[in-house]
This record gives C-alpha cells, sequence and structure tokens, in this order.
C-alpha cells in the first residue's frame, strides 16, 4: 500500500488515458473522476478501475469519438444517446445539463440510454450537491445477482444515488442492489475473512458468509433479500422506460464488458423552487444531526449518515496522499509510460 | 379468518367512516382504498386500519374538513399543504395533479407536506400505473427504526413505491426501510415462531430472528443493514425538501399517531412524451418475463416479479372473497352500527 499525492495520482491517470486516445479534455476530466473516487475512499471505482477502462477503449467498446446525441427534449426533461462514448463525459453532460433545466423549470430529468460505465455514481450526486441542487441518479446493469428466489443472474446490481445539500457537506446516498459487490467479496477472500452478515449462496442454495463460495456461484444476495430485488428490477424498467434505452434483458446480448449500453437518469432539484436554499440546507443539517446525535450501539463510537465518510476520507487522503494497492498503482504507472 | 365478499366489506368501512364523520364521498373513495388494500393480500393496510383511523378522526387528529392547499406550482411541479386533512384523499389529490401534469409535461412531480397517513404506498404506484404512467413515490415517517450502529430510532422506515405499466399488469414495488414491518413482528410472534432472517436486535444489540425481543427493544432492522437506514435518511430529507415540510425529526414532535405531519412525493411520467405507449409496455413486460423465466432456487417453484402476487390475489379474492380475521372483522363491523 503507497500514499500517493493527489496530483500525482492524477497526472498519471491522465497520462495513461491520453496514451489510450482520449484527447486532453477527456483524459484530464476523466483523471480527475477517477482520482475523486479514490479520494473519497470508493477505492473499488477510482484507480482501480482505470486498466479495465483502457481496456475497453483498446478493444473499441468504449468509443472515445462519440458525444452525446439529443433524441427528445420537452421543457424540464430530455433524452439523449450515449453512442456508446466515454461513460464518465457522457454523465458529466447529462448531470450538468440536468442543472441547467433544474434552474429554469426547479426539476431537470436527463435520460442518458446507450452509454457506457460511468464509474461512480456517487460522484454525479456530489457534482450536484456541491453546486447547491439535490438529485437522484441510477443507471442500470447486465445481469451479474440472481432475482429472490431464482438460481440464476438475470439482475443488474443496478447503483442508486441520492444526494442533498447541507450548509456544509452533503447527504449523499450511492447504494447498489446487491449486499456486497464483488470485489468486497474478492477482498474479504484473499484475506482469508468471512464477511460481516451473509453475502449470497453458495452452489447448493445455502445462505453462506464465505466469500468464495458466492464467487463460484455468482449468486449474490440483493440488499434486504426480497426487497433489493425488487428495486432492482423497477430501477432497471424505469430506467429503460425515461431513456426510452435497454434493460438489462437487453444489455445481457451487447456482452462488450461492464454497463455498455446501459440507460441512465439524473433528476436533478433547485431548492430556489421547493423551499428555499436556506430551508433546505437546515432541514438537511437537521436531518444529519439527529443521525449523528443518536446513541452508538454496543461497540460502536459513531453513527454516521450517509456522506460523512467520504468528506471525511476526502480531508485525510487529500493532505496526506490516496491509499493506493501497490500492484495497481504500478500497472497504472505502466499504462502511463510515455 | 372469513372470506368477505369486496362490496360487503367496502359498505360496512364506508359505514364506519360515515360514522366517524366522513362525508359520503370521502366515505366511499377511503373505503374503497382500504378494501383494495385488503383484496391484493395487503392486510396490513386495508381493513385492519379503518379502527386506527378513525380513532385518529375521532380524536382531532385527522381534519375531515380540510382540503390540499397549493402553496406552490412552476410548469411540471406543484407543492401542497395537505393541512392534516384525509391522508388518502389528500394523496388521490396529489397523484392526480401529478398525472395531469405529466400528460402535458412528459413529467409531474407534485409535492403534498402536513398530511397524514395515506395507508398502502402502493395504491398510488397502482393507480398512476393503471392509467399507463409510471410513478415513484414516497413518504417520510415518525421515527421508528434506529439509523444503522444506532441504539434508539431516529429513522422512519419511509415506504417507497415505483410503478411501470406493462400490456398486462404492472410492475409495482412497494417497500418500506426496514426489514419486517411491526405487524409482521406481532403476527409472527402470536404464532410462536422465529422470522425466516434476523429482523432486528435485541436490547443486549444481539442480532435475533425472535420477533418478541425485537419488539420489545424497538431495535427494527434496517432493509440490507446500512443501505435500508441510508436510503431512509435520503427518502426522509428529500421529500422535505421537495415539499418544504417535515423531515421526521419535526414529526417526531407532533406526536399526533402515526405518519401525521408528513411529507409525500408524487411523481409520474407519461410515456407518450418518453419512448411512448407500446414501446414501455414492451420493455416493461420483457422485464418481467426476464425475471419470471429465471430458473427457480433449490425448493422454490416460481419467481415472482413485483406487484405480480397482488394481481394474483386481486383476482382470487375478488372472486371468492377477502380473507379477514374475524377480531378485526367484528371490530369494523362494530364501528358500522347505524
Amino acid at each position: 500500500m503507497s500514499l500517493v499525492k493527489f496530483d500525482e495520482m492524477k497526472q498519471t491517470v491522465k497520462q495513461a488515458f491520453l496514451n489510450a486516445g482520449l484527447n486532453e479534455k477527456q483524459a484530464d476530466v476523466c483523471a480527475q473522476i477517477h482520482t475523486e473516487a479514490s479520494c473519497d475512499g470508493i477505492f473499488s471505482h477510482g484507480l482501480n478501475r482505470v486498466a479495465r477502462f483502457v481496456d475497453y477503449v483498446k478493444k473499441g467498446w468504449v468509443d472515445v469519438k462519440a458525444e452525446p446525441k439529443q433524441v427528445k427534449a420537452l421543457g424540464s426533461m430530455a433524452v439523449y444517446d450515449g453512442q456508446r462514448g466515454i461513460g464518465i463525459t457522457n454523465a458529466l453532460f447529462a448531470i450538468d445539463r440536468a442543472m441547467e433545466l433544474a434552474s429554469e423549470f426547479g426539476i431537470g430529468i436527463v435520460g442518458m440510454r446507450n452509454t457506457t460505465h460511468w464509474m461512480r455514481g456517487g460522484t454525479y450526486g456530489w457534482k450536484a450537491a456541491e453546486k447547491g441542487y439535490a438529485a437522484i441518479c441510477w443507471t442500470n446493469t447486465e445481469s451479474c445477482m440472481p432475482a429472490w428466489g431464482a438460481r440464476n443472474p438475470r439482475l443488474g446490481n443496478n447503483p442508486y444515488v441520492m444526494a442533498v445539500p447541507m450548509k456544509e457537506g452533503s447527504l449523499v446516498l450511492d447504494m447498489a442492489m446487491s449486499q456486497y459487490a464483488y470485489g468486497k467479496l474478492q477482498v474479504t477472500r484473499l484475506k482469508g475473512e468471512k464477511l460481516p452478515f451473509p453475502g449470497g449462496f453458495d452452489k447448493d442454495g445455502n445462505l453462506t458468509d464465505e466469500p468464495g463460495p458466492i464467487e463460484e456461484s455468482m449468486r449474490i444476495l440483493p440488499t434486504g433479500y426480497w426487497k433489493g430485488s425488487g428495486m432492482a428490477v423497477l430501477l432497471d424498467a424505469m430506467a429503460a422506460f425515461l431513456t426510452a434505452g435497454a434493460p438489462t434483458n437487453e444489455i445481457d446480448k451487447i456482452q462488450e464488458g461492464s454497463c455498455t449500453g446501459a440507460s441512465q437518469v439524473f433528476m436533478v432539484f433547485d431548492p430556489k423552487h421547493f423551499g428555499g436554499k436556506e430551508f433546505s440546507e437546515n432541514m438537511a443539517t437537521s436531518v444529519a444531526e439527529y443521525v449523528k446525535t443518536s446513541t452508538p450501539a454496543e461497540g460502536q463510537r459513531d453513527v454516521f449518515y450517509p456522506g460523512e465518510m467520504e468528506l471525511a476520507n476526502r480531508a485525510n487522503f487529500s493532505a496526506n496522499g490516496i491509499p493506493a494497492d501497490d500492484g495497481v498503482w504500478a500497472e497504472v504507472q505502466q499504462l502511463a509510460k510515455r
């Protein structure tokens, strides 16, 4: 494990992206977003996604020349075809457009269909909240999880993001519909540990907290059993509805890596058209404080609100360097060789 | 357990509501909604909520004279103050208004603040879907669940609804943020059974599948542990944001029964302004079929999509009578005495 300064990580990632064929602006923006994810402690979607993204670009699964193309627009809503361009720049375009619409109409809803992996979902919630907007964003994905009561994966884990700005910081939820990411299973297995709670089924259908048998069976558990399963189904259908895009069963036919062809939704709300900035920020702060001042459970020192840990990581890692797995860091440095 | 015909149940509930002081139209509409909930198999929010509602009306906690009052309107969005009127009629007004706005603008978002218990959340998703619209609705509530890592209840279970219409039937998700309702704990305890999965903590902080100790501790488990907890926080803040209404910490101060003063959101989308009716219905049907034709897990005969069981119950109970607990039915009959 190394501690890498934000600027050094960003510049290295940027060079890797330039080498892969992204232009100056694309490489800069994408390197910023990957580095921010690691800097917020979301290691699963930061530095360690760089090599896979470069691979997708090389295979032509991500088209670096493609730009979002408008399909539909009516007042507060707009739909774009992402044309399998860069997931990050497509999603940033969408959240920016949704903020513009929200400023004018109170609400801005942008659908982005036929796009590619947006990396860390929380990015787009934070971007909106940092500019004072509330946001709800989600994406569907290819199948990676069985529906509740089923044996074979037919649901995406369909990450879902909600953000409400506070006076200082923001409430930001970023959750997938599986209880654990495959990355978490792998890390736990490599440590020779068990999951804190059951995370899926073994090949015989027994619920288990052993990561290895779950990775083998691909029978990862929906969060909250039938609830995360049901929500994954509806997020999928609603994303395809609002983008006139592909649901999971269509994405599964594409077979060009994770999230290629996905449908994404970006809903943004401007407080000035609802209760006003001051009311909203004070209200959100009261929500966070009420949670924060709960009595901690046995063995807990602290209760956290969504977004709190990311902001603490950001402060810490910005000042002291971002933790980076040595193998992952070496791989990205290799990709960045001129 | 009795089997009661839909019309008989509805007429009896209606008379109970007339006796409580509702006018003809209010009593008819509310009786219809309570009966529909039981007829769809959502027994927790149908017949068995009648007596509690009557009690709230008698205490003046629900004001049967109050009508929703417009607070704000801008294009596709509108905000109303429910003035602590009848939760059902307030919510039906809101979903109807959201459908009107969606027809015109593609999107309709109605916030309803300072309202009372809407009973079964799924009602409003079904109402929209049956008219061909997609919908997302949710409400915040008073505290009934500790945040993840906390000992004392400071979160609402904040029911969340999503609906997308299909060619036949609809995909309808209706979930609260607790793994189990208190009603489910009670029913399981009375049967002397255990919960299928752990449902909360005992007073010493041990996770348990015994309902009794959870009811005692009020330490009910958020669905998906930290995930349902985080989502409850954001649904609360976002509901208050979009209605300029009360978050859970304010509702907790009211102390006039369940959901009095709550903030509710009704988002509706008209397919004609997105991918069109035909595309949307076919897409949703493909989502349902993909789930439905999964390989069932060991010991399962069938895999269900959200809304499927409710529709099957509706057909069965409409034809054969709605199952009603004898004690509950006798109580409502008593309230309906002229």
